[in-house]
C-alpha cells in the first residue's frame, strides 16, 4: 500500500512535452501511486509566461513564471525539466540539485553541452538525475545501455534519432524528391520547424550522439569532439545511386570502439536495404547496437512528440520517486574508461563515390591510380556506359577517412572526371 | 575506485550459457570491478556432474555438484542460475534467497511457474531477484517493461520470442516447406533439440508470455492461464494464404489489456507483412510494445545462445551487485493491478479462414450464413475461381474467440465446403 504522504514534483515548461506529463500526472494518478510507493503530486508549474492552458488539467494557481523559486522550495522532492535550452535551464536544474531534489530531464543540448557538471552536482547531493527522454523520445535506449548492456561490452551504436531528417530522407527516396522539396514538405507536415537548423545541421543528432557515446563507452564525450555533418547536401542523385547499389540514405549518429578510443560522429551514410535500420521510416527512430555477447540488438519507436516524450519522463520519474521512497538513489555518472576520441580523419570508414567520367580506355586506371596513391583499396566497382560517357561507382573498403577525402579531392581535378556525382560514407557492412 | 574486497558470486550451471558467464567473468573482469563498484569474483561452479571443461578459464577446484552447499556459503553474495528446469532450480533459488544473496537466473519456466513465491522468498530476505535472461535472450525487455514504461499504460505486447519456431516458419515461408520439412532443417542446423515439443508446442513462448504479462499489467499470471497452441498445425497452405493475403505467419506470444483484465496466449497469427514483426526472421526474437503514451516500440535481437543469453545475466548481475555495493536493493514484484486473466473463449480475435468449395450460385450466401448465426461480422471476402470448385478467403472483423471457433466448426459440416484449408487468427493490425 503507497504512504499517503504524497512527493511533490515540479515541472519546469509547458510546451507539448510539459502539458503531456502534466496530463498523465493526473489522469495516472493511481497508477503512478501504485508504482512509485507514494503519490506523485503537482507542486507547481514553471511557465514562461502566463495565459490560459486549457489543455493542462491543472488548477490555475499551480501555475509560476519563477522557476527557480518553484525548484526551491523546500517540500519539492522530483523536477521535472523540459523547457529544454542551454539557460536557464542549467541554472534551474543546478537550483533543484541543489535543494536536494532528483531530475528528470528530456534536455539533450543541455546534457551534452554539460552533462558532467549536472551529474557532479546530483552526486554531491545524493540525489538522481535522469534523461532517458533526451535521446529518441519514448523509446527506452539510456537505460537498457547504462543497465541492462552494463556487463557486455558495446562495440557501435548506430542511431537514426532525429525524426525531422529521417522523414525527409524517407521523402527523397519513395518520391525521388531533392532535399528542398522534401524539407518543403516536412514543413507543411509539421515535421521540421520554421527554422530547421538544428535538425538538418545535424546539431540535435550530434548532442544525442555525445550522450549515446558517453554511456555506451562510460567516457566522456564533449559535444565539440562530435563531428557533425546534416543532411543539406544530400541530392537526389546520392539517393539514386544509393538504391543502385541496394542501400538506402539515413543520418546516422555513431559511437564506435576504435583502436584505443572511440569515434562519435553524424552524418549520412549509405546503408545496406536489409540491414534493420534500412525500413525504420518517416519520423520513427531506432538505435542499433552491437555487443560482444549480446551481439546486434535494436530498439525501435517514436522519437518525439508530447506524449511519446513524457512516457519516457514519467518512466524516469517513477524510478527517481521509488529511490526516494527508498531512500537512496541510482547509478550515477560511469566515465571511468575515459578513452579519448579520435579525430574523424583518423577514424576509418567506408566511401561510395560515383563519377561521371569520359568512356574511354584507360579511364578506370586513372582512377584506380588516385585512390592507389592514398592508400584506399577498392572493394567494388561499376560501370555503366552511356553514348559517349560512362559512370563509375566504386565502394572502397575502411581507410582512414582523411585518406578518402583527399582521394576524392583529387578525383574532382582529374580531367577524365567530368563530375563527382556522389560521394557518401558507408555503414552497416 | 573499486573496494578491493571483492563480490562473490556462485554460479549455478555450466552448459553454454553458464560457461559464457564463467569466460565473461574472467575476461571482463577489469570492467566488471569498474562497472559494479567491487570486484566479482568466482566462489564456485555447481554442475551436474564433474568432467573436464576446457572451454571454462578457472581452477578445477571451483567445481562442485553440490549446488545447494555451494549457494549456501556464508560468503556468497551473488548467484547465478542458469541449470534450468524447475526442480533442483527451485530449491536451490530458494536455498540461495534465504542465504541473503540476491539471485540472477535465466529460468523462464521457474519464473512463470512460480515467481511469486520467490519473489516473496526475495522480499522477505531483503535481495534482488533478477531474470532479464528468461525472456528474449540479450534483448533489454523486462527492465524497460518495468522501469522505463513503467510511467505508461501498456496495452499489448506481441513478442516473438522463440526462435525455434521463428526458424522454422522463416522457412516455410521462403521455401513453401511444410512443418515436418521446415523442422528436419532447423534440427540439422542445430536450431531445434532433438525433442523439439518444448518449442514446437509453444510451451517456451507461453512461459515467457507468462513473465511478459506479469510485468506490462503488474499483475500475477499464473502459467496454467496461459492459452497455448504450437505450430505443428500450420501447413504449408496456410502460409502460402497468409502470403497472398499481404501476410506473414508468426508464433506470438500476446499479452493484452482487454476489457477489465488481460488476455495472455501464445498462438501461430497471420501479421501484415508491413508489421515491424513480420520482417525478424530466422532464429531472432522481437517483442513489439503498444503504450498509451510511448506508442508503438519495438526490440530487437538474439534470443537465445551462451554469449547473448550471458550478457542478459551480467547486466542483472552487475545492477544486483551495486545494489549490494550500495546497501540497497531494487523494485521487487509489481501485482498490485491484480487483473483477472480472461479465457480463451472470451478473448477477442479476428479469423483468417480460408475454404474449398463448390463454385455455384447461393455458396457465399450460406458461408455468410453460418458466420452471421454465430454474431460474426466479416471483414473481408476473396473469391477465386478454379475449374468447377472455388477458393473463398475471409477475414472477420474481432470477435469471441469462442464464436468463431464455432463458426469453423458449422463450416467444417456444410455440404457445400469440401474443405476448411486454412484457419488462423490475425493479429496486427
Amino acid at each position: 500500500m503507497p504512504d499517503h504522504e504524497p512527493l511533490r514534483v515540479a515541472l519546469v515548461g509547458c510546451g507539448s512535452v510539459g502539458a503531456s506529463v502534466a496530463r498523465l500526472l493526473v489522469e495516472s494518478a493511481d497508477d503512478l501511486a501504485a508504482r512509485a510507493g507514494r503519490p506523485l503530486e503537482l507542486a507547481g508549474i514553471a511557465v514562461r509566461r502566463q495565459r490560459p492552458r486549457p489543455e493542462v488539467p491543472v488548477d490555475a494557481s499551480l501555475f509560476t513564471t519563477d522557476a527557480v523559486e518553484l525548484v526551491s522550495r523546500p517540500e519539492v522532492d522530483l523536477v521535472v525539466e523540459v523547457m529544454g535550452g542551454i539557460e536557464p535551464a542549467r541554472s534551474v536544474v543546478l537550483a533543484a540539485l541543489k535543494n536536494g531534489a532528483s531530475v528528470v530531464t528530456a534536455n539533450k543540448a543541455l546534457m551534452a553541452e554539460d552533462g558532467s557538471t549536472l551529474h557532479a552536482a546530483a552526486e554531491a547531493a545524493g540525489v538522481d538525475l535522469y534523461y532517458e527522454a533526451a535521446v529518441a523520445g519514448a523509446i527506452p535506449i539510456l537505460r537498457p545501455l547504462r543497465e541492462s548492456l552494463v556487463g557486455d561490452r558495446v562495440q557501435r551504436v548506430l542511431g537514426i534519432v532525429n525524426g525531422t531528417t529521417n522523414f525527409i530522407l524517407s521523402k527523397m527516396s519513395e518520391s525521388g524528391a531533392g532535399f528542398a522539396e522534401a524539407l518543403d514538405e516536412a514543413t507543411e507536415l509539421g515535421y521540421a520547424e520554421a527554422d530547421p537548423t538544428a535538425d538538418v545541421e545535424g546539431f540535435d543528432a550530434a548532442a544525442k550522439a555525445a550522450i549515446l557515446a558517453s554511456l555506451a563507452f562510460h567516457t566522456r564525450v564533449p559535444l565539440g569532439a562530435v563531428h557533425r555533418e546534416g543532411i543539406t547536401e544530400v541530392t537526389a542523385a546520392d539517393v539514386a545511386s544509393a538504391r543502385a547499389m541496394g542501400r538506402v540514405v539515413k543520418l546516422l549518429a555513431i559511437a564506435e570502439r576504435v583502436d584505443g578510443g572511440v569515434s562519435v560522429r553524424v552524418h549520412p551514410a549509405m546503408i545496406p536495404a536489409a540491414h534493420p535500420l534500412a525500413s525504420v521510416h518517416d519520423a520513427f527512430n531506432a538505435v542499433f547496437v552491437q555487443a560482444d555477447a549480446a551481439g546486434e540488438l535494436m530498439f525501435y519507436g517514436r522519437g518525439a512528440g508530447g506524449d511519446p516524450t513524457a512516457s519516457a519522463v514519467l518512466g524516469d520519474l517513477v524510478a527517481a520517486a521509488r529511490h526516494r521512497v527508498g531512500g537512496v538513489n541510482g547509478p550515477g555518472e560511469s566515465a571511468y574508461a575515459d578513452l579519448p576520441v579520435r579525430p574523424m580523419g583518423e577514424t576509418t570508414t567506408r566511401y561510395h563515390v560515383s563519377l561521371d567520367v569520359d568512356d574511354r580506355p584507360g579511364v578506370l586506371a586513372a582512377v584506380a591510380q588516385a585512390f592507389a596513391g592514398h592508400g584506399v583499396s577498392i572493394q567494388t566497382v561499376r560501370q555503366e556506359g552511356h553514348a559517349d560517357d560512362a559512370v563509375l561507382v566504386l565502394v572502397t573498403h575502411s581507410a582512414p577517412d582523411a585518406a578518402l577525402a583527399a582521394t576524392v579531392q583529387e578525383l574532382r581535378e582529374l580531367e577524365i572526371v567530368r563530375d563527382v556525382s556522389s560521394v557518401m560514407r558507408v555503414e552497416g557492412g
